[in-house]
């Protein structure tokens, strides 16, 4: 790929906030560091990108995105070895996936070297905002929104694409209980569940409200069409162990095609553990906690990697889950992070280094 | 209602752009008036009103709004009569919907007082812009949005409503020819497709270009289980007319429950016209087809009022209807226009007059 960086209009922050910000106590997404990407679509084409200060963004109150919803965003994380090597955990995925939302969403497909060339040159000018440990990382949000004005509900012609970055220490996701969904949903077959689109958010926050009102602290979405089978928690993917067997929804319309689900099953496989890919009901979940073979469940996703589930909730009854010692939630996320953190061998060629 | 005109805030623009604009030639939604309402949601309590110059909007990239789609809104019309006397139709049904799909979105309600409130003022105030003739009207888009920054995929706790208007012309829909949808969805059991949320929208561009290069205007979803019944056209309501019958779907989770939509099931009944709410079967439409006892289809909304479809294609095949000389269309859509400009009596108590 032929780089274009020096296409690429920047203009620095005459001086940085690093200094006022605690990194031992970082509440998850809301530090930004002092640049942000911004490219400009209109009049059919991508404009060049820009590094600008972090800045407001001023819309037109007509703009698309506050009335139709339509914006897409991916989530990424850069990690830094004890050397100072700056590390991406397969972005390739999340540019290929952004783009696969943009379409659905009817958005413009954002150009390759475009996406590559400002992560590159934002992550080297944000260097010092990357703190090497264990768990430290810097969570990445490129997003893209409508701007254009006028509110006839019809595809915007103009659109932002952005890159904003958040420094993040490991996320605690907390225990977590989750709530099999027996009446709310969360995407239609023939809808847009798989893609990261904005309208798929918003909609789950009312339900896990309820949910939290009873003690859970997630929502297991089931099918719209009997509510028997799981699908995913919205912000993860769902593992679930029966006996020694690791069982795992295939992606679809519906559900979306997480980066650390399919790593999650390469490791697996890769490892000896029989995955198997394919619907999974909610009457075997019951039936394994009855018969002592359902013996983990947890979910993957970008901000927490992998979050165990303590116990679900379904139809009035709560289940809890075994505590393991040593758990498959707990092998997988350890061979994970050393892979994202240059600690281990990448034998998938997952890492991509920033330079 | 005791009234807290007083309490708003008004910051008046120092000049109008009216002379500007050209009445006679307005593209739907594009022309914004010279004062917008905006209020504040912060520290759980919504702020006092303001009524402020039309203006962009500047808000923290990371907004919820940009990445989760919480965001919902109204579409809602004032008439000028003869008289100069300005009407709203039905504005309390705009006022309740808005704030059911809040609601859902886990978006603070918006307080009566301050919606009627800031309304009055703020269309004294553009009273210039409102023009009377049938067919003029200044369309009225309410909107709230979730603003605080921070990227977690959690409910914002800040917010913004907002009103701005834009001046209409009869808004002619064109030829219309639906597609029935076979594949893509609008929305799930258990979703919040009854809601005016923003993410209901972007995801119908897609499928609905598609429909559009194969000569369609627009798509009548059917429902994401069978693709069996129609539902609803993403910004219409639709109606059926078989025999002398009117048959249209009841509201449910997945359908919008009309404001056009309830408006004219009430004026057909009032004239003697047997409406059924019922589910409709795609097959019903084919038989009807062919046995003639299909005579109409139509949308309903706020923008159209009424948009009469004149064919739709299911399946590879295309199917015309009848052209009507005195068409139940026809009828009601002059019956509604007739009380919304103050022309007709209002025997229901539409009409709300503003001042």
């Amino acid at each position: 790929m032929e780089s274009t960086v020096k296409d690429i209009i920047i203009e620095k922050a005459k001086s940085s906030k690093i200094e006022q910000v605690d990194f031992n106590n970082l509440p998850f997404g809301s530090v930004f560091t002092d640049h942000m990407m911004v490219c400009d679509y209109k009049d059919g084409a991508w404009q060049t990108p820009k590094i600008i200060p972090y800045q407001p963004l001023t819309l037109e109150p007509s703009a698309r995105v506050f009335h139709y919803g339509q914006a897409v965003f991916e989530g990424m994380k850069a990690y830094k070895d004890d050397d100072g090597k700056v590390w991406l955990f397969r972005p390739d995925e999340n540019f290929h996936r952004i783009n696969k939302s943009s379409a659905r969403m009817a958005m413009p497909e954002f150009p390759e070297d475009y996406f590559f060339d400002g992560l590159n040159t934002l992550l080297k000018m944000e260097n010092d905002w990357i703190k090497p440990g264990l768990g430290n990382s810097l969570y990445i949000r490129p997003f893209a929104i409508a701007t254009q004005a006028g509110i006839i509900a019809s595809p915007s012609q103009e659109f932002k694409f952005l890159i904003i970055c958040s420094p993040a220490q490991a996320y605690y996701g907390g225990e977590v209980r989750v709530k099999i969904a027996e009446k709310f949903s969360r995407a239609a077959d023939g809808g847009f569940g798989f893609a990261k689109a904005a309208g798929n958010y918003a909609g789950q926050f009312y339900p896990t409200n309820l949910a939290k009102e009873e003690g859970f602290q997630q929502i297991v979405w089931t099918d719209a069409k009997s509510h028997e089978f799981i699908e995913e928690a919205g912000t993860m993917n769902i593992f679930v162990r029966m006996g020694d067997k690791l069982l795992t929804c295939p992606t679809g319309d519906r559900i979306l095609d997480g980066v650390t689900r399919k790593s999650v099953i390469a490791l697996a496989e890769e490892q000896g553990i029989e995955v198997d890919i394919r619907p999974i009901r909610v009457s075997e979940l019951l039936e394994g906690h009855k018969n002592g073979e359902l013996k983990e469940m947890f979910g993957s996703g970008t901000a927490a990697v992998i979050n165990p589930i303590l116990g679900f909730g379904y139809k009035g009854e709560r289940y809890e889950l075994p505590v393991m010692t040593d758990s498959y939630a707990t092998r997988i996320k350890q061979q994970l992070i050393n892979i994202q953190y240059n600690i281990a061998e990448d034998k998938f060629g997952w890492r991509y280094e920033v330079k």
